[in-house]
């Protein structure tokens, strides 16, 4: 896939914030454009008060990067650009620097498809300080809206209980790729089909749908509407019974069910769009059952959610497909992750990674500096733990301590030495060049899917989730203490220079 | 501007719901693709709990009817689709109807910046039933999300009582076009500028922004970060002060804004990202005043929407600009508008219109038969009530009575006579062909202010407002209840065929 290639005409590169420019400009004036430095992407609280998020959007991403190039189009843009007193507001010099410009960063990530957790990095970009911030906003645009929906999407399958989840939320998407991303993070975190046909000639998503209201009313009658769809596919009738009256609407589709049946066709099933449908949907059940349609299908929608998937799984609803459109798509009770991207180290003049911390007023929003990576450790197919450690730190495998970075004082002691391990970040570029063999989005969905598996089910509860571990390792831990102690103190000293 | 012919690379024709095609299909074996058929576009309830709405999108539909094409990647995907037999779920006769299918309706539209209501028609579509549904969840995708996000700019810039409001929210925007689109329906609600520089390039809309607290952090000090942008941008500095210490952060500011003054150049303001921005922006305009920069402005940012903005000044923040970011462009607090579009009116055998109606257990749910339009009132350059009606249907000047489509014991008697009026669906496709000038996107935003000032302060309040008269002529209304009545009668008399 190279979504962004296939899909949009022009060089995305200009898909950032203006503020990346001025820096981007200042950092070229002041001498600084081409120190490194490192900056993670994370997010600080899981979606949905929940206990698992789902990486997506790496892929993007990857492409993203690819064709990171300003254009003549977009330098011409930027030289149009005025400062107050109508000079240019860039130096020619600059821009025909930008124009030069070739993407050169280190990139590590996580893979999409895998379960990840506050705080611990989703990205690490490594490179030049003005690509590093070119990037941070497109990479925080993809990331952050595939990442909420992909995690929407997999709740929503863990409520409905491996019954097929179909995505139709294209109507109510936030714009053209709100909806194209949000069916393809949907599929990752486990829905069957989506209803948008560009989304399944894109990504090669199975699409799935078949009448709508407008369809009946367009006909003299309901019964004359499902003979006519029945006509055009004998194989693929649910027909949709709540256009006028419901239950009367399933005696019509039992009645083409069984002139579809004498031509040895079987209709899949119905839909029912509207009313209560625990009570329309157990009615319907008992009145396929008793017509010799047992195996006919109910598909539900209308403003479904995990929640009210689950209060009708508790009440025993006779539905077999849900159809999840809005509250899906546009993560309606949350609409966006919240991730963020800091800088967490700069090589100084001697060629020393220095560092960096932001401190702020809230302890919970200082990041975690240093040159750092995750693993995850597993015990027989279960995850246990993730560390956020120092790359160039030793790990000791008979014993760590990880402390959390929220709260210092709960911590764990881990024996690497007894669990399988897998390091989460994975190098996708290095110095520009992919290294990075992109999976299927098969693959990804089978990956979400295994990790999921691999997850304690109290993590997975959608209201109130035992929290998984993860924390710092312990000379990771004392870095991010010493430098917050000393930024505060050196900030003071430094008052009056 | 053409925006999807300039953004995107492919035909949007498949940016549609499977059913629609599979609808399509239908209609095409049963004969009755070409018959003509009305759909209208309209929402049920405004977003936010408010009481306007501001239309935004059609400058997308626009573009989006003009490139309406199978191309042959299109039929190529579609030809590849399989029954459950494994036969070719389309005919190759249809995929070649589908080649030659050439965009021919007549579309009626509500001129982007308009106020509208409930129940209404944004958007009329009239042509072969064909189109009219492979339309109808672009337009939906398209009307739905603008609509949604100019609403919200709209609600925000009232709140912030015509202090500028710059929108960045570029990183949390779902998906590159959720964003691009949002920025231009946020400037279209009356916001000044975009961080999104992609937006200022497609749309030419004011591009603003300055630097991170990641630039400071990229310093040893802040006040050597500070005074490196001041460099680079000795006309255009508001410096970020809370990277370690808000009031310090103000000093060093202060210190910066100083040197520049020494030089002739003066510094634009601060801005404060965290923290009590009532508390901090009071503390800082009283140091910035005392320090002799009484102009300086103080911007505020960190998810403000039109609540906290209101809260703020009700506190008598010391704010002169709002920074709008994830609150606006997802409208977190209700991220879908769940704008609808229903067939009302199908032309029979005889070339008849036929008036249709879904019959609904819910009466909210039932839509307005007919081709019908709406008419606006003013009394004095006021908007004193909305009248929907039909396009056939003699208006008596010298009074009329509207009935709520929702209460019919809620009714209003005018007199058009006393009034100026104004016809709100537009002209703009005739059988395909554009009839109508596009404003510019400044013109748009005029129309949206202008529209604002017409309604009474009472309709916009943010919370609790008074509820803006909309009703059914008299005539549009019979018809509508004759219809219910007579659909609910007809589908038990039909129960036997």
């Amino acid at each position: 896939m190279k979504i962004t290639k296939d899909l949009y005409q022009s060089s995305l590169v200009l898909l950032t914030d203006f503020y990346q420019l001025t820096m981007a400009y200042a950092y070229w004036k002041s001498g600084k454009g081409e120190q490194e430095a490192v900056f993670n992407l994370f997010f600080r609280k899981h979606p949905f008060e929940g206990g698992f998020t789902i990486a997506a959007g790496l892929d993007y991403v990857i492409d993203f990067c690819r064709n990171f190039k300003f254009e003549s189009a977009d330098l011409e843009y930027l030289a149009e650009m005025k400062s107050q007193d109508g000079s240019p507001l860039f130096e020619p010099a600059f821009l025909a620097y930008l124009s030069q410009l070739q993407f050169s960063c280190d990139i590590d990530a996580v893979e999409e498809g895998t379960v990840v957790f506050p705080n611990a990095p989703l990205i690490r970009v490594k490179g030049p300080l003005i690509q590093c911030q070119l990037l941070e906003t497109p990479l925080l645009n993809i990331l952050n809206f595939q990442t909420l929906i992909a995690t929407k999407a997999a709740r929503i399958n863990l409520a409905a209980q491996g019954d097929p989840v179909l995505e139709f939320g294209l109507r109510r998407a936030q714009g053209i790729d709100g909806a194209l991303a949000a069916s393809r993070a949907a599929y990752i975190g486990g829905c069957a089909s989506t209803s948008n046909v560009m989304a399944g000639k894109l990504f090669g998503i199975p699409v799935s749908g078949t009448h709508a209201h407008s369809w009946i009313m367009s006909f003299d009658t309901e019964l004359e509407a499902f003979k006519a769809y029945a006509e055009a596919f004998p194989d693929q009738c649910v027909f949709l019974v709540d256009t006028y009256d419901t239950l009367h609407g399933v005696k019509n589709a039992i009645k083409v069910g069984e002139m579809l049946r004498s031509k040895g066709k079987e209709m899949i099933g119905i839909r029912i769009d509207s009313g209560d449908l625990a009570y329309f949907s157990s009615q319907a059940r008992q009145m396929l059952d008793e017509a010799g349609f047992p195996d006919a299908k109910i598909v539900a929608s209308n403003d479904l959610d995990e929640q009210i998937i689950s209060s009708l799984k508790t009440q025993d609803a006779a539905i077999n497909v849900w159809g999840v459109g809005t509250k899906l798509v546009t993560a309606f009770d949350q609409p966006a992750l919240g991730a963020v991207y800091k800088l967490s180290a700069v090589k100084n003049e001697n060629g020393d990674w220095e560092p960096k911390v932001k401190v702020s007023q809230q302890s919970l929003k200082i990041n975690i500096p240093g040159l750092h990576n995750v693993k995850r450790y597993y015990s027989q197919d279960k995850a246990v733990a993730d560390m956020i450690y120092l790359e160039d730190q030793e790990i000791d495998p008979r014993g760590v301590v990880i402390i959390d970075p929220i709260d210092p004082t709960r911590r764990k002691r881990l024996m690497p030495a007894f669990y399988k391990e897998e390091i989460l970040l994975k190098p996708i570029f290095k110095q520009g060049e992919k290294v990075y063999d992109r999976p299927s989005l098969t693959q990804i969905r089978d990956r979400a899917s295994k990790q999921l598996e691999a997850l304690d089910k109290t993590h997975k509860r959608l209201v109130n989730p035992h929290l998984y571990p993860v924390g710092l390792e312990e000379n990771l831990h004392h870095l991010r203490m010493n430098l917050v102690l000393n930024a505060k103190k050196f900030e003071g000293e430094h008052e009056e220079s």
